[in-house]
Order: C-alpha cells, then structure tokens, then sequence
C-alpha cells in the first residue's frame, strides 16, 4: 500500500445539475489520471436535516457515477468501519484519523480533514474491507479492554 | 411540440453502484438514441423517510449526471408546478395526470403513471416553463372560482 494523491472537489455556487457536473467531471479527471482499479466510498449517515440528506445523496450519486461510468467496482464502508480499521476506535474524533492517516501513509504534512477521511476510506478497503475489524465493529461487537465484546 | 417516446428505468436487485450505473447507461442510450436539447427533471419533495430521501437523491444525482455528462441544460420543476401546468390544479391526482398528457400528446394509449409525469415534467417546460402558471403557483397564488387569488 502506498499513497499517490488526495484532494478535496469543491463545487462553485449556483444550480445543481451544474455542481453535480463538476463533481463527476472532477473525478473522471482524477480516474483518467490515475488508473485506480476500484473505488472505495463511505456510506454516509442520512442526517437529520432532509434536504440536505437529498443534496448529500445528489451529490454522493454523481460520484459513484464517475466510478462507474469508468466501470470501477465500488466497495462501500460506514464511518464507523472506517475508523475502527484506521483507528481501532469507530468513534475517534477527526484529528485522530489525521494523525492515523500522516502515519500508516508516511505522509510528509497531515492531510486536510475531508481528505483524510477519503484516504482511510481507502485505508479500510487496502486493509482487507469487509473482513476487517470494520466488519466486526457493524456486527454489533464492541472492543472493551483490547477485547471484543 | 410533439411526442417521441417515453418509458421507465427499472433498476436490478442488489448492490447501489450497480443500480445507479444501470440508472446512468439506460439514460444515456435514450439521450443517443433521441438526441434531445434538454431534460426537465421533477425537483423531488424529500421524503419522511430518511433512508428513502437518500436513495431518492442519489437515483436523481445519477439521471442529472447522465444529462449533465451529454452536456443538456437541465431544467427543474416541482411537482406543484407540473401539475399546475398541465391539469391547472397543483394537487391534481396520478389519474389526472395521465389523462391530461394522454390528451395534450394526442396518445392512443395511457402511458403508466410514472411515464405521465415524466411526460408532464416535459410538456410543463415546453410551455414556457417557469414562465407559465407553474411559477405563479409557487409565488403563493391559487386559482379559485377562475381567478388568481
């Protein structure tokens, strides 16, 4: 495993269809540049505000329109199995994935906070997905003691 | 203004990237096949339902995508201004619908009830769109007894 690029895709005011091109658009740029063989994304919590839950999931479908119009296969992890397989903890705060992001990557600056949590979505698919303590932690066990219970 | 065709995209059990790229590749045939100027999408009201808002965004982040990717203005409706803009009344029924788009088409047939409101969702643009009495219904205006009020 190891790091080639990260980034964050900000789309500029005004209408939808057009911030959605830009994040599709954005993205086939970053695939045709770099030939990944997949993608990982973060199923996201709906959250409790039900527009802004429609403009995530917008949002969140023209990105996995860009993975899959590049017929790259799209693994999907919740926050909560992405910081346990980065921090060993699903609820650490952000700073910590940062830090676990800098370290297991060898990165020379710490990453911006968005971007870190994409490369520890990476992070948790690299490290063997699903079968992961990622995978444990959505089953309904927890770690108590450097047990799971 | 004229009917080509019409009809519905129904997506596979299974995995979300899956759906969401059957969703983009359909649309696109239909936007080679037909090669139209624009699309009209229904702005979609968000759901009681979380989960379904989710979904519901990212089906539509997708069928913006496929428009946005063949480069078609996209233009958006509620469905109070579709309505409005085909049966007069914001709050007409699904069966309304269907018989207005059936007459105003010259169809010799009842396109399902989905297919109706995509058709609506287009007949509400060709008239003029937000020009139209749609734009009025959102202002705040009701039509009673024949009058704007």
């Amino acid at each position: 495993m190891h790091y080639v690029a990260s980034g964050c895709i900000r789309t500029p005011d005004g209408e939808l269809p057009g911030r959605l091109k830009v994040i599709l658009d954005s993205l086939r740029e970053v695939i045709e540049q770099h030939r990944p063989q997949l993608a990982a994304v973060e199923k996201v919590f709906v959250n409790v505000n039900p527009q802004s839950t429609l403009l995530l999931g917008q949002a969140r479908g023209a990105a996995i329109c860009a993975a899959v119009s590049a017929d790259l296969p799209v693994a999907e992890y919740t926050a909560l199995q992405v910081k346990q397989a980065v921090v060993g903890n699903g609820h650490a705060d952000k700073e910590q994935v940062q830090a676990m992001v800098t370290r297991l990557l060898n990165l020379s600056g710490t990453p911006s906070p968005d971007a870190a949590d994409a490369l520890a979505c990476a992070i948790c698919h690299a490290h063997g997905g699903l079968g992961t303590m990622g995978a444990l932690a959505t089953k309904g066990y927890k770690v108590r003691g450097g047990r799971l219970v």
